[in-house]
This record gives C-alpha cells, structure tokens and sequence, in this order.
C-alpha cells in the first residue's frame, strides 16, 4: 500500500451515502500546513457542483489548500442551484470540524448517480467522523471511500531525489466507467511534500496529464465530475528542477491512468495501443484515443478475435488525415499489415497474441517520427451488466 | 414487399462467399435504361477500394448508370492495389454480362470482413448466374443479399405524384453493426423511374441523407464502406418539383434509416431522441449524436434503467455550447429535469416508460427554437457476443 508525503493525513469513512451498508464512501484528505495547489477538471459543458465550485476556487487561490473531501455514491450533477450549495456547505463542515480558518480552503469532489441531491445529514456526520479519524496511516481507507463501481483501489506512490533531498509523490484515482477524460480522468488527487511553486505546479499538470489520464478511454463517455488536483506542501524541503518534477508527476499520473484502464468495468484485458510514424504527438494520440473507444474494436479483443481491420477503421475516422496506403500493424506483436497491404501472416499466430490479459498493438502511419500512447480495456458481456442495472 | 419501379430488374444469388452454405451475398441491379446518379459516402480516410472507385466514377459520369453490383461477406477493404483492381474487374464482368458498354455504367459496393481480398472466382460465378436472373421481381433477393448481422432486410417504397404522373421510389439499406454514418450509412441503394437531373438528385439526396442516415447511430463507428447511391431511370415521365421530390426521397431513406437502427446488432430497443430548443439544426444533431452514441446511456436503456443523468452528460461533452441551467429532458415521456433541476417526478412511472420496444426522449436546451431527431438502439449482452466473435 502507497503511503502519504510528510504532513498529509487521510481517513475513508461509512456515512451510509452508498447502498450497501457499511461500506466507505467519505474520504478526507487534510495537510497540517498550507499547499499549493494545480488542478485539471472535465471539459463536459455540464459539469457538477463541485467543479464548478473547484474551478473558480483554484482560479482564486492556488496557494492556500488545505484539505479534500471526497464522497462516492452521489454526483452532486446536474441538481440545480441546491447543489451548488451544498457543495459549499460540506466545504464549510469540513472547515469546521478541522478547525480551518475558511471553506475557501478546502476542496470538494463527489462521484455516483448524476441528477440526485447530496444526502447532507449524511454527509455532515461522515465529515465529523472523517475528521475526527485523519491520521498518516488512512490512505488505504480514503483509496477504498472513493470508489464506485471500481473493483480495486488504484494508488501509486514514488519517492524521489533532488539536490540531496527525497521528496515523495503519492496519488490515488478513482473510475471504471465514464472514463474518457478530456481534461482529467473521473477523480485522481495526488499529494507531494516537494517544494513547487503553483506555476510550476500548473504546468507540469497540464503536461503530465496528457501523457496519462488524458490517454486512457473505458467508454467514450466524459464524465460531469473529472477532477484532476496536485497539492504540495513542501515539508521535504526539497526544491526538484522543472524537467525532474514533470517527469515524477507524469510516471505517478501514467502509473495510476493504466490502473484505471485495466480495472474498467466489465474489464477482463488492458489494452496498450501505440501510435508511431505520426507528424504530432496530438495526432498520434487522437488516432489512437479514437481506436481505444471503438465498440468494435474492444469487442473483437473480447472474443479474442483477431480483426485487425476495425482498428484501421477507427483510425480512418478519426479526424487525422491517416493515409492507409502508408499504415502498417502489429497486432499482439504479429506484423498484420503493411503500407496498406495484408502480410501473410499465420491466423493462429494472431490468435494466439490475443490470449493474454495485457495486449499491445502498434499502428505505424509511416507520416513522420512522433508518437503517442494510449491505453483502454476490451468491452465485455460484464459492461452491460453493470450499466444496465448501475443505480439498484 | 416492396416493387421495383419502371425499368429496374434485381437478383440475389449465392455464390459462395459468406460461409453460410447457400447464403444470399451478391446482389445485382440493373436498369433497362441509362440513369441519373448521385451518392455519399462515408468521410472515414480509410476507404473501401469500391468506395475509392466510386467517388471517381461518380464525379466523371453522373447521367449514364445501368447497373449496381453489391456482395456482402468481404468487404474489399484495406486491400491495397490488388483489391481496387478487384473493384475495377468486378464492373467489368457486370458489364460484360449484362452486356453493357462500358464498366463505368456500374457501381460496386462491398460489405463485410475488412482486410481480406475478395474471392474473384466465386464472385465472377455469382455475377453470371445474377445477371441471368435479373428480374423486374427479384427486389427481395437482392434485398437479403446484402445482408450481413442484419437480422432482417430492409426495404421502403412509396408511389408519389407529380403534374398528374405517379413515379416510385424504392430503396434498400443493410447495415447492423459499424453504424454511425457521417455521409451516409453503411449500403443503401434507392432507385426512382421520376425524371430528375443529376444536380437536383445529388441535392435532393444530400439533405435526405441528413435527416435520415446521417441522423442514426448503432455503435459510433464510421465505417469503411457507406455508400447512399441513388438512381433515376425517368421512366415514368413524371417530373416533380425540387421541394416535393425532396420530401419524398427524405421519406424513404428515413424509413429505411429508422429499419437500420431498429436492427442494430443485439438491439432489444428503438430510441428516438428529439432534441430541441437549439440554436441551429445542426447544434440539435450534433447533440443528439453524441447521446444516441454513448454506451452508458445505451446499456441504461437496455437495463430499463431510469438514469437520466446520463442523457445529460453525453449532451454536455458533445462539443456543443449546452447550458444545463436551461436544460430540460422528458424521459420516456415524463418530466424528470426542468431548466437545471430534477423534478419530482414518480421513479417507479420513469421505469415503466422504458418498458415498451420503443422508447422516446426530448432534450429540450432552452436555447432557440431548432430541432432535430436522431434514432439508435440499446446495447445489449448480445452486442458483445455478435461483435466478440464476428469473423467466426
């Protein structure tokens, strides 16, 4: 289990806001000084209550955070101006019960059902136990209180050098369906006691989650409720150069972007689709995000049903101007396809790349040098299930 | 069952190359007399050979169309040069078995498996035997010839009248799966004996593909191989005004859009989803797009579960400028959001409007007064079997 950065305490508590009784579904991250802050939300057009609070909030003050509060099992989306202010009412509780000078310096994401109000009485008693209950061990309780239809926890923690100092990084993430971040992925909050202005900050979010939330797709659908924040504390005293910490973000956010992946509901494959020979970065990651989305495509890895075809389909639609006559295909390492022309390859050995449960395939535009990664998982009887009966 | 107009003979015969013993899978079409012509095809970059011949052929001789021949099982894509020679030979052998003067007189179209040459020897056999067995009653055959997941042809026909004159027009459609047209869908094939002129079809035929194909989604992706061709032979010397063969024309291709996504692979439902209040018709379709495409608003349907919310999360990550405070949704025909806020409605009466095989959504956005509506189907458990294991 991931542990926390110097200075940062956590607690995942029952509040009876999730159906099944006595499951963790509050998580409250406080840090014992001031932190600097960057965060990434959901490009949606319809975003929840806690976003729309949480972009202004970051927009004012980036420089003076202090704790995160975390439900699951409600959205707080799409419930009209009651749930604007009960996103700033459970601010204020956790303000409160932590002895803060200001709701101004707490940040709030929720997770669940879209279109349903926040049960306060609920939530107001889980942030007093939450509070209560902070301590430098509760990261596993908080990883576990964030998750909906998740089937495991997803952290990733690292520790890392500059100038003599150790500085450590720790995140955790929550999402399995409505996975297709166009900003940030479901919710993601990740802790560092390195000593980075909120600038820097900022970029190097921005960066790191192109590389990583930013590339993996369950389903296609953006969710109202992205949320993607970075606090730093500084308690390590460490003061890492800008290329070293951008780096450091990005392998926690790539590290935590796979576990989400590979853990999409219904999910029994991750997918590792590498776009090379493109004129852009951008371009290779669009081909590829919108292979990662097809049906077809994740269905055909499903059935471990080697029809490669569907992937060049998907890239054909993409928006890129792909040219087939210069693609060439790996599928599971068999070269299927190249410049536009079938390989006589072996239908067995294809077949067979299929089986395991990590696959990767490299589609080569033959257009220029840059490339891209993107990774998502195959599309399962198991998907339907559950979101055909997400709510009961 | 549809009738042929004026002048069209058709035949569907089995030549081999689905793998179903004795299966229907190529369709020929001829017309005693040269025809008017116009198409879409899909805007995917990775295009069929038969789609690149096509374009070409379509933008060098619009007036002089005798024949079209259609296969399903191979669908001559990602085939490199040797399949747009395929393409090109198979016109030939039309040609010169229904003695005609030139491949240039006939349109091809393929539909099924991408990246596997099309079998020329079994496809010549088939073109002799349909030549021989065109006929002024062979629509059905030809109309289940083109079949692939389709679990039903589909045909529309209509008789209108202009100055006095009757003239007819009949079309077909296949398509099930790879279902998201972005010129026109998978195959459709519309034959007329009214006298238009090759502009006022190619413009006719345009703004019917928008409201009509353009307008439904199975699984959003863009295939390889749509093509919308329509032909008129002017054999039944009636000339209708631009307006009234407009109507007309939009009112076959949308009975023949709506029998597609009623066959989407797996599907248990139709959804109609009429999006209004918009600004453009444009904004409305773009709209309804992305919710007729998103999987979690597909498998609630499926579920019979009322989760509105996720209608308004697709609409707000469509691209389009959707404001939820002036968004407001009827569900299976109950009130559930009313400019931003959830009504009080009755969950147990939102469930059982989702009972029934068809199921209508209004998304009203509050914003002006256009509108447009767009057709899909749920996804179902028996999606991911079709698509798990399609090459089998």
């Amino acid at each position: 289990m991931s542990n926390l950065p110097i200075g940062f305490r956590a607690a995942g508590v029952a509040a009876g806001i999730k159906k099944a009784a006595g499951a963790l579904d509050v998580a409250l991250i406080a840090s014992n000084t001031s932190c600097k802050a960057a965060a990434v939300f959901t490009s949606n057009k319809v975003k929840a209550a806690c976003v729309l609070r949480g972009k202004n909030q970051i927009a004012a003050n980036a420089t003076d955070f202090r704790a995160v509060l975390i439900n699951a099992g409600c959205a707080n989306a799409v419930t009209g101006d009651l749930g604007v202010r009960n996103a700033e009412d459970s601010a204020a509780a956790v303000a409160a019960a932590l002895g803060l000078e200001t709701a101004a310096q707490v940040m709030t994401m929720s997770t669940g059902v879209i279109g349903v109000q926040l049960p306060m009485d609920k939530l107001r008693h889980g942030i007093l136990l939450a509070a209560q209950a902070v301590t430098e061990s509760g990261f596993e309780d908080a990883s576990r209180a964030i998750m909906t239809t998740d089937t495991v926890p997803k952290t990733s923690t690292g520790v890392f050098t500059s100038g003599g100092k150790a500085y450590m990084i720790t995140g955790m993430a929550k999402g399995s369906g409505m996975i297709h971040p166009n900003m940030a992925t479901m919710l993601s909050l990740i802790m560092t006691d390195a000593d980075v202005s909120a600038t820097r900050l900022r970029l190097a979010l921005r960066r790191a989650a192109d590389r990583s939330f930013n590339s993996i797709s369950v389903d296609g659908d953006t969710s109202t409720n992205d949320t993607l924040l970075v606090l730093a504390n500084g308690a390590s005293e460490a003061r890492p150069s800008e290329a070293d910490f951008e780096l450091a973000l990005t392998q926690i956010c790539s590290d935590l972007a796979r576990q989400v992946a590979r853990d999409g509901e219904g999910a029994t494959k991750l997918i590792t689709i590498r776009v090379t020979g493109a004129h852009t970065e951008a371009m290779a990651r669009k081909v590829g995000r919108s292979i990662a989305v097809s049906p077809l495509v994740k269905t055909a890895f499903y059935g471990e049903d080697a029809n490669w075809g569907r992937i060049l389909c998907a890239a054909g639609y993409s928006g890129e101007n792909v040219d087939q006559t210069k693609s060439s295909l790996w599928f599971g390492g068999i070269h299927v396809l190249d410049r536009g022309t079938p390989t006589d390859y072996s239908e067995e050995a294809a077949t067979l790349a299929l089986k395991p449960r990590e696959v990767a395939i490299q589609l080569d535009l033959g257009l220029g040098t840059a490339e891209s990664t993107v990774w998502t998982c195959d599309m399962s009887h198991e998907y339907i299930t559950i979101n055909g009966k997400y709510r009961s």
